[in-house]
């Protein structure tokens, strides 16, 4: 029987090498140690007063249909927490409540995109970006960033790509390059999409992870609100990842069009859920920041077990939960190495590969590990690396 | 700035009359008394007990990412119990559970239909099929039913609509007719999808509530287990409307291209949830008997009150929340008919224009309020109704 041709477009040919990942799985199920490095999760659970918090609503009664935008006080809510954070006036109106991130990427793109449109998305990729913009009918085309330039994505390969294209999804802090998009990046970016007149879906559920300076949204550069359509969630920000929260801030139409969509796609979020989430926004800032040091203190420990390294060259990671190595230096792909570490060191990281050509040579390392076990990873990676060099 | 003509095109023009709805909600919030029958949702809110087991597994450590077609125990529990209700054999692997009975309508016809198809729906119809339809880039088009016919789907109806079709959605027991689909009239309907060669997606979330003989899945027709789609959800089955826990049963194949589907729609549904569904799903039938026995009892309220009208033909409801009537005889629309009653009388119903036009010149009765102010309703909806003749 007929599928639609969609299904077998979403799956597209992009990313390699996800062997690694599912192999990784199988040992660890079978018993074996391995120093998992693959999972872009944090290795503590969610917080039991926020659970507790969505039990208390639960039996309070919000156990209804809630289809619509999302409760008032958590639209409102998010509205307030991306005023302050980014300066730009939003309102409630701007807010639209979604299961999770990845169904407020979905939506957003399935609001923006029809079949016969280009979707652009920068490579190295998270990787359901590609198949989230094939899934609306849309052509999905990558922008390539260099390792040399810090897959810092610059004006003229988005320009280069803009033809018949309507939309631009950036991400940062980057998951899988843990790169901060800088104030001149964010500037060309911008320049770009109003020359081409593309919106620009900006990928920030990293938002609370960053170790240099400040999150900066390209919503807040000048222009750009009217034309740009931020993703933010739970997930990262307060260890959530399995309440599926997320949302859309988006100019009104936006948050209207991806309303009428809810409609017919999800129904609403779980009014648990929602009053869960606000109950974690309202820990405020302290409690964001106890989530993301391990992260944190993790960058140090891996920045110092790589510091002697002649085998690898860190990207410099500014901010989420990710390194990435550059192992070019071994001469080996990054398949490769990920196979032959996972082998003899019993240890497992992403190949770049999986992330588009543009990190091949690369590893992702996600720090999702005890510290302890992340320090004896990282010294064990980097030995292995260097023994590697001719 | 330019959105997605799907957006637009979901909206479509079919469905009137939602503005008794929207008023009725208003009045009420004004704290007017108005006995509202247009609420297709039960009186009573989720069981404490499924909710303390939801809590139970969150604080257990389920809080995190649960990706995939859901959990192999959920997954075995539904298949076991489609093939103890239906006889049809049914594997795990013939589930995937979705947030949602809408996220699995959409989820189906999005595996199913692309840009250029056709979907057929029958109507009178719940809201959302047409705009389900219709988001995936196809042509929704109705197949009308009878209200001569008691609103039962015919083959004729369904062929000659059937060029460049590729799937025929049906709903028994039916929202908004509370009409159930008897052997001859699915063995009609599948005799057609046969000969156009559809996919039959058959929407089965009101089994649990049948008055009349047995529930009667057209997956179980010979022939009809590789090109029938079910749609499931907890919604009305365990009052859990708002925990947003559906699931579709289907071949393998289409199971996993929805399962593909998802990891860039949803990315999965929440494990507490999931676990919440399993523990609900244990109390057996007898829960679920205490769930729908208030529209059983309510189904004989309603026929009680509207016996001696000659004003009002009850179309023979064997199923669901609903019961639909032919106020024709009044000589008013069913918008007309709504308007007055609420204005008049402080009764809220559905005009049947609400549903399509093959249910225009009726109303559909949510038997969705305390027994006691149910009788009331009834009585007074049909002393109203008499009075209206000329």
């Amino acid at each position: 029987m007929h599928l639609a041709p969609r299904i077998a477009h979403i799956a597209g040919t992009d990313g390699d090498g996800w062997g690694i990942y599912y192999r990784t799985r199988e040992m660890i199920r079978a018993g074996e140690r391995v120093l998992n490095l693959t999972i872009g999760e944090h290795d503590v659970k969610t917080d039991a007063a926020i659970l507790t918090a969505m039990h208390g609503a639960a039996m309070a009664g919000h156990t209804g249909y809630t289809f619509g935008a999302g409760l008032p006080e958590l639209r409102a809510a998010i509205a307030g927490r991306v005023q302050a954070r980014t300066g730009v006036a939003t309102r409630a109106e701007n807010i639209v409540v979604t299961p999770g991130g990845q169904s407020a990427l979905f939506s957003a793109h399935m609001a923006l995109l029809d079949r016969g449109d280009t979707g652009l998305y920068c490579a190295p990729f998270y990787p359901t970006y590609p198949g989230t913009i094939r899934a609306t009918g849309a052509e999905a085309v990558a922008v390539a960033t260099r390792s040399s330039h810090d897959f810092q994505p610059e004006a003229a390969a988005i320009l280069a790509a803009a033809s018949g294209a309507r939309t631009l999804l950036i991400n940062s802090p980057n998951n899988p390059t843990g790169v901060i998009y800088g104030r001149g990046t964010l500037e060309g970016i911008a320049g770009a999409v109003r020359e081409a007149d593309l919106w620009l879906i900006s990928d920030e559920v990293y938002d609370t992870q960053v170790w240099e300076s400040a999150h900066l949204s390209p919503r807040a550069l000048p222009g750009m609100a009217e034309r740009t359509v931020v993703i933010g969630s739970m997930s990262k920000s307060h260890a959530m990842t399995g309440s599926r929260l997320g949302w859309v801030v988006a100019p009104e139409a936006v948050v209207e069009a991806i309303t009428l969509l809810s409609t017919v796609t999800t129904y609403g979020v779980p009014a648990f859920i929602q009053h869960a989430a606000l109950h974690a926004l309202a820990q405020g800032e302290g409690f964001e920041a106890t989530i993301a040091d391990p992260f944190r203190r993790r960058r140090e420990i891996a920045a110092r077990a790589l510091a002697g390294s002649q085998a690898i060259r860190a990207i410099p990671s500014a901010g989420a939960m990710y390194v990435m190595l550059d192992i070019r230096a071994t001469g080996l792909s990054g398949n490769a190495f990920a196979e032959r570490l996972l082998e003899e060191e019993r240890i497992a990281v992403m190949p770049g590969e999986s992330f588009g050509a543009p990190a091949a040579g690369h590893c992702r390392v996600a720090m999702t590990i005890p510290d302890e076990d992340f320090a004896e990873a990282m010294a064990r990676l980097a030995g292995f690396a260097d023994r590697l060099l001719p």
